[in-house]
C-alpha cells in the first residue's frame, strides 16, 4: 500500500484528497492527525487527572517517556478558582494578560491577608508498558494588585513571594526553578528518571 | 542518553524542563517541536514556491511522500487578489466567511460580465531522495453576488460555475472533485503517482 502525507491541516482540502487519493489504493495521512494530539483536550476534574490523561495519550503515540504537567493557581478567596481553569479562565485559550487582569477585577477590595494563593504543579510520568506515576508539588504566595516583573508566565506577575519580596516573574529562570510549585513537583520526580530507559528516538 | 518528551506547547513550561532536565543529562523534546512543522510558514510569491516550500519541509521532517497544495483565487476586476493571499484576505487566517466578504464588498456594483474569476492550484509531490514535481490545474468561474451552497469550503459558495449553473458550494463531493482546480491539477498528477515507492509508514 502506498501512503501519502498530505502537507496541510485544512480539513476541506483534506477531504478533497481523499476523494481523489482513495481510490487509487493510496493510504491518505495528513498533517490534521498530528495537530489533534497536539491539542489534547484537558477534560479531567483535577491537576492530576489532566495530567495522566496527557502523558499517558502522548506515550502511547509517539510510543516514547513522556513528562505531562498540569498546573494551576489556586485562590483561597476565590474558592480555589482558576484552578484546572487557570490557562482558559477568561475565555480564551492561554491569554496570559486577560486571566491575570479577571483574576484582579475578582479580588477587587480583598485585603493582603486575604489573598494568599498556592500554585498547583502535578508531573505524571508515562513510560511505555510501565505505569503511570504522579508527583504534586505547590508553591504558596499572595495575589499582588497589579503585575509586576517580566519573567515567567502565565499568573506569575501577580504571584508574590512574600519570603523572597518578589513577584515569580521577577526571579530569574535559575531562582523560579528552586522554589516554584514545578520546581518542588520535579525534586519528587527526580529519582524516578533515574529508573527510565533510554527511550526511542522521537523524529521530531 | 536519556530522552523525554514534554506534552506540551506552552513555551514557558518548555524552558522551565529545559533548565531542569539538562543538568541531568536528559534530551528535552516538546510538542513545540510538531506544531513548528505543522504551522509552517507560506512565505513564497507564488502558488508554486509555496507548494514546494511546503512539500519539501514535510518530506524532509518526515521522511515520507508527501502532496502539498497551493491554491487560490485570481479576480481579474482586483489585478488577481487575493491570490496567494487567498486564505487570509481578511486580516484572519482561514477565516472563510471574512474573506468572502471583503471580496463581495470590493466587487460591489461590478456588474457580472466583469466578475470573472479563476481558481489555481498547484500541487507540489515530494519524494525522499527524489526532485519534487509540481503540477498546476486551474477552474473558470464568476464571483456571485452572495454565498450560496454549504458544501466544499473556502470561497466555494461565491465561485459559479456558468456551465453548471451552480456555485462549488452547491456541488456534491464527486462533482467537485471532477472539475475543480484541484482536480484539474491532480490528472496531471496520477502518472507520477504509479511511480513513488510505498513510502514509509508515518506514526501518527
Amino acid at each position: 500500500m502506498k501512503e501519502i502525507l498530505i502537507a496541510t491541516t485544512n480539513k476541506g482540502k483534506v477531504a478533497d484528497f481523499k476523494t481523489l487519493l482513495t481510490p487509487l489504493g493510496i493510504i491518505v495521512k495528513s498533517l490534521l492527525d498530528y495537530k489533534d494530539i497536539i491539542d489534547i483536550e484537558e477534560t479531567g476534574a483535577t491537576f492530576t487527572e489532566n495530567a495522566i490523561l496527557k502523558a499517558e495519550a502522548i506515550s502511547k503515540h509517539f510510543k516514547t517517556n513522556v513528562i505531562a504537567d498540569d498546573s494551576g493557581l489556586a485562590i483561597d478567596a476565590l474558592q480555589g478558582r482558576p484552578g484546572v481553569y487557570s490557562a482558559r479562565y477568561a475565555g480564551f485559550e492561554k491569554n496570559d494578560q486577560a486571566n491575570m487582569a479577571k483574576v484582579l477585577e475578582e479580588l477587587e477590595g480583598i485585603p493582603t491577608n486575604k489573598r494568599t494563593a498556592r500554585f498547583h504543579c502535578v508531573l505524571a510520568l508515562a513510560i511505555p508498558n510501565d505505569e503511570t506515576k504522579t508527583v504534586e508539588g505547590t508553591c504558596d504566595g499572595i495575589i499582588a494588585t497589579s503585575p509586576i516583573g517580566d519573567q515567567g508566565f502565565g499568573y506569575d506577575p501577580i504571584f508574590f513571594l512574600p519570603e523572597l519580596g518578589k513577584t515569580m516573574a521577577q526571579l530569574s529562570k535559575e531562582e523560579k526553578n528552586q522554589i516554584s510549585h514545578r520546581a518542588n513537583a520535579f525534586k519528587q520526580l527526580k529519582g524516578l528518571l533515574e529508573s527510565i530507559n533510554p527511550g526511542k528516538e522521537t523524529s521530531l
